[in-house]
């Protein structure tokens, strides 16, 4: 019988960052539009002026702000209209005092001009002549050069995920470019001999390969990749030459299924016997997943996640995940709402505990409310709107707490 | 002068439902990993039942619970062992009252069973002999035939999203094809004489074309596809020619920029020369975001959104997004969270007003600090967290309220 070296979940945390602290990506270069999703590797920095001239926000007339000072309704400034500023065009004329230049909403504005008038606050009197109704301050409804972004400024910070605004911002700048931080990859290996995948027939005593396919897309959910899935049955020579082939393909290796003793034993095994550090953990302080194990293999992280499916689930959203996360670099940004319980949850004793709940809006309150399931059930999950985390310290929680709760 | 119809937001949403309440996207079918994050086109009833068999939990021992009822750490109720049942096989032996047979996680229970007792509250004594030392109930530690999911059973309602969830609902049906909802699909054309595209030479008084980037990933986020985009001068003729192109590859046609008075009348010009019923809006009641145009070409949505940055993701969020939503028949899932308010917020007296923001977390609260910049700038919306509606009707926000934040 091996040690079995159980840890509480912010250990393991804690484990798996010192043990692979000098787990690097590195990263690589994709196009503006594939970059979305994905991590910034490195600052932008600005190599422009945005705007890169004087620009108007609105539809009106660029004048020397302090000829509309004192301009009301009842005594408006008159101003000589000098003629427009044609879209995307350089303005032939330079503004001086008693002089307006109409400039359309994106125009450049003219040398000498300190500020738009919209036209709403004007009067065309003639060709020439223009009534001005409001005074306006200095750089109103216009936008300096470089007043968005300068020349030399950090635009956008290595780490940054890259949503809508990043790729607004990265299009302002002309990046048609983008170094990314490479995607972590992780090989699956479901085990056990009961385990059949989709296109295999469905015999008595059999079941299907569950927990991959949820386990895929959760990973590319979080920005990872999968670079390969494939079910083992239970033997050591199998399993060790599985785990030897993923080792050469991914960053991390996650070993599903399993979670009967013999399946234990033989992932225990095989890991120690890779020749590394061998086995780091065994037995998590988590409920559900306590039958985990974690360990170093030729200086890869791999992990035997438990079989049942929540469990499976439970023990990647919160052992895997994060050290997915701190490869990518990328801030943690769980979905996540405040709701009231509607129930007692219990917890166990010395252990993380994770509650499926189901979501209900009731008078503008968000309630949640224990989802029930056995633990072989994958139903419980699809039945369930997110998830509660009792810490390991924490004697249940009451009714009417107020939680948060993980979204799915 | 066109008669010019302002519309408040819900208004205008309200329009747009009714006006292409009968335009349905149709289905497709697609392989199981590519389904993830697409939207089921029909509930799926299982062929199945989930597990195929009564099903052990634990590692233990399959037994009738009465035999157990009684039984103490002192009093033990002993049971002769048959044997045990290997994983992924159907059990050789039927268990009798006064027997027990050993099955592990995930084995077949025997006939005759009706419970199973953890290895863990036994004990062997020999070959033949297991001393239980707990009582255990009907059905504890196994699922049974079918209580997962059932056969006939919907198992997923048409509509749902397919998150990691779903997907491993569907595996354990043996399900690899997927008919989901056809990706509606957005084709952009970017106005202007200004606007010229990345790979172009950036010269003076033209700019970038940011916004039809930014819309672009906004689409693919909520699950829509981009057909096409192009830049297209501001001339009537190559904006109809653009938009009828558009209108033949897309399920909606975007014209972004144009936020000037010369621009806006062609885009109103065109929409209304389609031959369709043309413009059915011209202004909207929100801030920012006035200059909008809503319209019908050929049965399809046509929208004009003003040509600021921060104008034109606002507007695509109150108008586009919920249409795009419908059409994919699935509930919106706006990711937000409660903020407190550090400064008054003002509103736009008879608009919907939306507020960048910036969110900071003090003594485990949530700040929302108003994000400031001005209109045409993208940084507003890349130094922002997220968004604050104010509705039409309040009058702004006290310093110090909790309001909801929609984060990007």
């Amino acid at each position: 019988m091996e040690f079995f070296k159980v840890v509480s979940v912010d250990d393991a945390r804690e484990l798996i960052r010192n043990e692979f602290v000098g787990y690097q990506m590195g990263s690589e270069e994709v196009s503006l539009l594939e970059a979305q999703g994905r991590v910034l590797a490195k600052d932008i920095i600005s190599g422009i002026n945005v705007p890169e001239f004087d620009r108007s926000t609105v539809d009106g007339y660029a004048i020397l702000v302090q000829d509309s000072h004192g301009a009301t309704e009842s005594i408006p400034s008159i101003l000589e209209v000098l003629g427009e500023v044609l879209m995307g065009e350089t303005p032939k004329h330079e503004v001086r005092s008693g002089q307006a230049l109409y400039v359309p909403t994106g125009g450049m504005m003219p040398k000498g001009a300190t500020g738009m008038i919209m036209i709403e606050n004007t009067e065309k009197m003639d060709q020439e002549t223009v009534l001005l109704f409001k005074p306006v301050n200095k750089g109103e409804n216009m936008v300096f050069k470089g007043e968005d972004i300068k020349t030399g400024e950090v635009a956008l910070e290595a780490g940054r995920r890259i949503g809508p605004n990043e790729i607004g911002v990265l299009a302002s700048l002309g990046i048609n470019n983008v170094k990314v931080i490479k995607r972590p990859t992780v090989y699956i290996l479901s085990t056990g001999d009961e385990v059949i995948d989709l296109d295999e027939e469905l015999q008595m005593g059999k079941i299907r390969d569950i927990n991959s396919y949820a386990l895929s897309a959760m990973i590319r959910e979080i920005g990872g990749e999968v670079s390969g899935r494939e079910i083992v049955k239970d033997d050591y020579e199998l399993l060790l030459r599985g785990v030897k082939r993923a080792l050469d393909q991914a960053d991390i290796v996650l070993l599903s299924g399993g979670s009967s003793v013999g399946t234990r034993d033989y992932t225990h095994r095989v890991i120690t016997d890779l020749g590394g550090k061998g086995v780091l953990a065994h037995g998590l302080s988590i409920k559900p997943g306590k039958p985990t194990i974690i360990g170093d293999g030729k200086g890869k992280l791999i992990v035997g996640l438990p079989g049942h499916p929540v469990s499976s689930i439970v023990v990647f959203k919160a052992i895997v995940q994060p050290f997915i996360q701190d490869l990518l670099k990328a801030p943690v940004n769980l979905r996540k709402v405040e709701a009231i319980t509607t129930h007692n949850f219990p917890s166990s004793p010395g252990k993380e505990t994770y509650h499926m709940v189901t979501l209900k809006e009731e008078d503008g309150k968000i309630l949640a409310t224990p989802s029930f399931g056995k633990s072989g059930m994958i139903t419980l999950l699809s039945k369930s709107s997110g998830y509660i985390v009792i810490a390991q310290h924490e004697e249940g929680i009451d009714k009417g707490e107020t939680r948060e709760v993980y979204l799915f």
